[in-house]
């Protein structure tokens, strides 16, 4: 077991950036060795915060590949464009460099089958990192379904519902690669937030698998309408009429008979929520108003108890997940409310003790693909497309 | 201009009775002068409610054919079972009634032509008496999107969320229809409650129309469960695997770029909800948790806002509709918290003023129908089915 990760950081933009000082420079395992980005500023500017706050020298490339030969890093931590995830983590795999891979969606089937194989192929360690399903709400929902508090589960919702407007219209200036999936595409573009801890709730890959999924895009005009208020001077997007839809709405159908329903809400006002919803015989969960329902306990038409909603915290005490009760007790650290520290602690654990990742390629892959099937039922009007099972029927008997 | 309208009661239910307790008994101009139930003993009570209530001697029938032709009322409110309202609306307005029909969902699209067909020929009116569009938040919302408050409207979403397992697997005892629906029937069984309010905002039939829908169920597991628990002495409903779905999710697409997504859910447990949402560049309106969102007003990250929820109230004083404002001040009258007193003062009035009916019969016709064209898509595997435009084009150039 080794005492120390060496790790190599690929993509320092705003994510990368953020990981690296929030999260890895305070976790004593982790020695980073080398970063790459495409561009070279970035580059200078993580080797000199490296330097200055964790008086560390790094190597610096542009080409990941050679990142991975030259500096042969234990692991390389993936956080670039969305397209370019599942490429570096083949590269890194076939290296014999684990990879822990910011997410993103798929853009071909073909790519996320070679991701499952080159792993198939290597085994070298590779895991998604969705720190979502790290989240503190997230874990003791997991929890209370495991424990039955919900009974049988029927019915999930969840989404990505974040007012991306600013982010997208001035995407240029910091060489941000949404603004160009928002010109170009039209889909459930960023589903794993959302779908990972219902994933791992419905067991997908393990006892249950997607089956059909269909999705649908409203209008574009949330956009076009930021634009023309805040950046008038900008003749080019002014006019771009963008193919993504302001809400894209994805239902997917499970082998387990569950069906789940996604929402992507990025280009208009509203606050900021990952919708998780998860419904079941004996209860029922809800983070838009942050309420918990139970059979027994609540009542159907108590108008007060509406009134109040919010109600999650009183089952803190009995149901919080045990990682999260550790964690709050020792104090909370890094970024997001301790879900990114917590994804990384994981990452560097499995990795050191040699144990399955609790995100593998079987999730990446099929977490992933949504964007592309949601690209493509949208594009055939609403068509159901079917899913494809990336574990090759191991999904009956993994656990 | 008639001081009184005659009135004949069809369907003596647990809603036509409610109705004419909280509601009828108290307009004073209205006359009820027949009442009908294929059930004598329904016929015989409601005789002698009204002979005590109102000191009124009616006549019963047993067939609504005998009423219509011997009664001779000027109007019939219909509140039989769902699968009965059309024929019925259709044989009143053949026989010079006008007709107030309950809300259900549709069973052919042939009987849904002959409604607006049998309109066209007669001019006999005929209103669907959805209520929820005359609720005082759905009209407030009404009034805020009519107003811009919203901004561009690209996407609504609503619900039936209302826990009716007991009234479900109880509902031999009282002769509900309910309980053959779910046996034999998956879909979206009651969209009109959710529907009507959107409809109305987004113009369907009015300058919008629906293109396809597409509808998906979750599995059955609500009412079993239930049953167990409740209900075991009842073998034939224990063993019984139950058709309807618990969670039906069904994507409306519209002319004008819109997407709408309708939720059923009435077996599982939680709180009676329409979940009403309404979507544009400017602003969000979210019952579920009952907020109102802002552009530039409210702040995306304010978790304190979110905590809060609920502030719908805030926006009554300046945004609370005309009718509500009147009626509020006047005090509220009748059932659901004033809701079916105001379908029926909308209702009473057109006819007596000879006015267009407010929810006419290219309404009744196209918001029903999502129910067969839900359970069509079912069946088809969530393939997206289109919608008949039942106005031949008038939705164009009607306001």
């Amino acid at each position: 077991m080794k005492e120390k990760i060496k790790l190599g950081l690929i993509g320092l933009g705003c994510r990368g950036m953020e990981v690296l000082e929030n999260v890895i420079l305070l976790m004593e395992d982790i020695e980073v060795v080398a970063v790459c980005d495409v561009y070279q500023d970035r580059c200078e500017n993580a080797a000199k915060m490296l330097k200055e706050k964790a008086s560390t020298d790094v190597k610096s490339y542009l080409d990941y590949n050679e990142l991975l030969t030259s500096a042969k890093p234990d692991a390389v931590y993936i956080a670039t464009s969305w397209q370019t995830h599942m490429q570096i983590a083949i590269a890194a795999m076939n290296a014999g460099v684990a990879a822990a891979s910011e997410v993103s969606g798929a853009f071909s089937v073909d790519e996320s089958w070679e991701l499952v194989k080159t792993w198939e192929k290597t085994k070298t360690p590779c895991m998604l990192m969705e720190n979502c399903c790290y989240g503190q709400d997230e874990m003791m929902v997991m929890n209370m379904a495991k424990l039955g508090v919900f009974g049988e589960i029927v019915h999930c919702g969840g989404s990505y519902c974040h007012d991306l407007r600013h982010e997208v219209s001035f995407g240029r200036d910091n060489r941000h690669y949404r603004l160009d999936n928002y010109m170009l595409r039209n889909c459930e573009n960023y589903p794993t937030h959302e779908f990972g801890p219902i994933a791992q709730i419905l067991g997908i890959n393990r006892g249950n698998k997607m089956l059909t999924l269909s999705s649908f895009a409203s209008k574009s005009a949330g956009l076009h309408s930021y634009i023309k208020e805040h950046r008038p001077d900008d003749a080019a997007l002014l006019d771009y009429q963008f193919a993504q839809g302001d809400v894209i709405t994805t239902v997917i159908k499970c082998a387990g008979g569950q069906t789940i329903v996604l929402t992507l809400d990025t280009t208009l006002p509203r606050a900021y929520s990952r919708g998780l919803k998860i419904q079941g015989t004996k209860g029922l969960f809800m983070e838009d108003n942050r309420s918990i329902f139970i059979d027994g306990v609540h009542n159907k038409y108590d108008a007060e108890w509406k009134k109040q909603f919010n109600n999650v915290d009183e089952f803190r005490e009995e149901y919080d997940h045990p990682v999260w009760k550790k964690f709050t007790q020792e104090e909370i650290k890094g970024g997001h409310g301790g879900m990114d520290w917590l994804e990384f602690k994981e990452f560097i654990e499995a990795l050191k003790n040699d144990q399955p990742m609790p995100i593998d390629v079987y999730d990446m892959a099929s977490w992933a693909i949504i964007s592309l099937l949601s690209e493509e039922s949208i594009a055939l009007g609403g068509q159901p497309v079917t899913v494809p099972d990336f574990t090759n029927g191991k999904w009956l008997t993994r656990r």
